[in-house]
């Protein structure tokens, strides 16, 4: 089969690579139908840091089931599936918590196992799903075409957004602020939509993304960043700032931006892989701002967002500006590193 | 009368000084009954930071209501109150989000209120209390004298406890490790019980100290510290760690300690006023372990910790090991800064 292969920084091919094969009883063979680029693999294609040699890559796909292993009850061959960006057994207190990132079984696309059997990234035509059970979900019945972006989201982005959420609290009549406007701060504005947020600001100076941003509910839109930006939101709060603000960026000057435009008593819900984040304590401190968060337990939330991704409630595919088939990944990474796309769909 | 006066490091007085009188509509004129000294009056005391000239100290108090301004309703001469260790309006929005310590028109004990009136230190006879109907709680008819002491904890180690319990999500069966074993951090032990907490694990080398951890209901003590001090918190828990951490210290060492003891997915609480506070955000994010708190917001929970104060359920006056007249006041500062004393009570 052909897989993704980050060979050095900013060296990216489709390679042939060995054809996947059921190792554990609770494997699962799924063939990919579209997978996508995160904006966390670019840290990887950037060389932020340099990779020490080629390596698969690639963690959101959705699929159609191959084969399984003896062990499998949840998903059967045929059956279309939603791959986490992790995988995980479901089973564990880990999991129990709904902590699925650290799962005591699991592991991340591109990785081996527990069993020390490599479990493929997830840019290629094939993939072998360690604890099938505990990782897939599957639709119910064949979703139909127009239905994939939206289902594929289910794999990261969209509940990444919602974790952002969730973690900062955001409820019925919340007024929030989303610092980033990628993929991940764009889910964030629905999720907090779709939670009932009364106000959310998202801060973008991109048009593209700003309409997108207002598609997903934004009801305010701030062009300014650092603290010019934060200065707006607390403006438009009012004076004091958001009750929640949903940090999807991760660098030092995101995180200071979320943390200034949260209230007194406010939570930072922080999904944004975190690159030189170094926080002022005693000024968290004296303004009780909490920061939550982390990497999502996306496996968590799939069940609880599919509903209303099959019932079309929320379009998060929006977030896809460009389509590219599988083999012209190289060009879909290019374009989201010249930030020339919000978020890449690969076709297969 | 005679109020504290810290007049440069590690000298301390009681000094004769004007008696407070009524400024605005709003004041009440109470005079102490009971006074103490704060673990983070310590940090003054120590020079850390130096102080730029005297000053006067100390926050917490109760007392009686001696006069009332005109506009003032909610309490009267005679009242016994309980002053939290923050003056606040408790009708401003920050107050409405119940962080008084925030509050638009507050201020502290030993400062200038926002009029530039000055508000008494809480070690002294008399305090001048602005916004007397936000700021006071009243007690239903005069309390037993052997109420006083933990009356009196509910102006600030009680509800700053309960503040760290409540930010960390502490709930009916929570497993709960609380870092720090001076009277914040025992405090915190009893608040976690009292909120349902299913295990407490208390940290502390202390025999005095764990005897009041394990009367305010601790289930386990752990006497190890740092790196050593978590493995064990995580090793009672499973050897995963606690769901809410509770940091009532405030150095690098016990947030280190505190992060290191929770769970992936946990949260820690923390009360203890920062000092040298670095946070490793990557491995934050990587175990979802959230912090939350700050400075206590002590006034929006005495209403709700007072019954259980009144009718003897709790009895978080323990926590003061020796009684002092307040013109001992200064051999009360060098009990507690050589750690001979967990809390002074000051009486008058």
């Amino acid at each position: 089969m052909r897989a993704t292969v980050l060979r050095a920084t900013r060296d990216i091919h489709l390679d042939d690579v060995p054809d996947p094969e059921l190792k554990e009883d609770g494997d699962a063979i799924v063939r990919v139908v579209a997978a996508c680029i995160c904006g966390s693999d670019l840290w990887p294609y950037r060389g932020q840091p340099e990779i020490g040699g080629p390596r698969r890559i690639g963690h959101e796909f959705v699929g159609v089931v191959e084969a399984v292993g003896s062990a499998v009850s949840t998903v059967a061959p045929g059956d279309f599936v939603i791959a986490p960006f992790a995988f995980s057994d479901n089973t564990c207190a880990m999991c129990r918590h709904g902590i699925h990132t650290s799962c005591e079984n699991g592991g991340y696309w591109g990785d081996d196992d527990a069993h020390g059997h490599f479990a493929d990234g997830g840019q290629g035509e094939i993939v072998r799903v360690p604890m099938a059970d505990g990782t897939l979900v599957a639709t119910p019945g064949q979703p139909d075409e127009s239905l994939v972006p939206h289902l594929l989201t289910l794999s990261d982005v969209f509940p990444t957004g919602h974790h952002a959420a969730v973690s900062a609290g955001v409820t019925a009549g919340s007024n929030v602020a989303v610092v980033g406007d990628g993929a991940v701060g764009l889910s964030a504005v629905l999720a907090a939509k779709r939670l009932g947020a009364a106000r959310v600001v998202a801060m973008s100076r991109h048009a593209d993304r700003q309409q997108v941003a207002r598609e997903f509910g934004a009801d305010e839109v701030v062009a300014e960043r650092g603290t010019e930006g934060a200065a707006a939101v607390r403006e438009i709060f009012d004076g004091r700032g958001a009750d929640q603000v949903l940090e999807c960026v991760g660098t030092g000057e995101s995180m200071k931006q979320a943390l200034l435009s949260a209230r007194p008593g406010g939570r930072v819900g922080y999904v944004g892989v975190p690159h030189g984040v170094h926080l002022n304590v005693p000024a968290m401190f004296g303004r009780n701002i909490g920061l939550v968060g982390g990497v999502a337990p996306a496996r968590a939330y799939i069940e609880e967002l599919l509903p209303a991704v099959l019932d079309g409630t929320v379009q998060p595919g929006l977030v896809f500006d460009q389509t590219l088939p599988l083999d012209r990944v190289a060009d879909g990474y290019r374009a989201m590193d010249e930030r020339r796309s919000i978020k890449t769909l690969l076709s297969l």
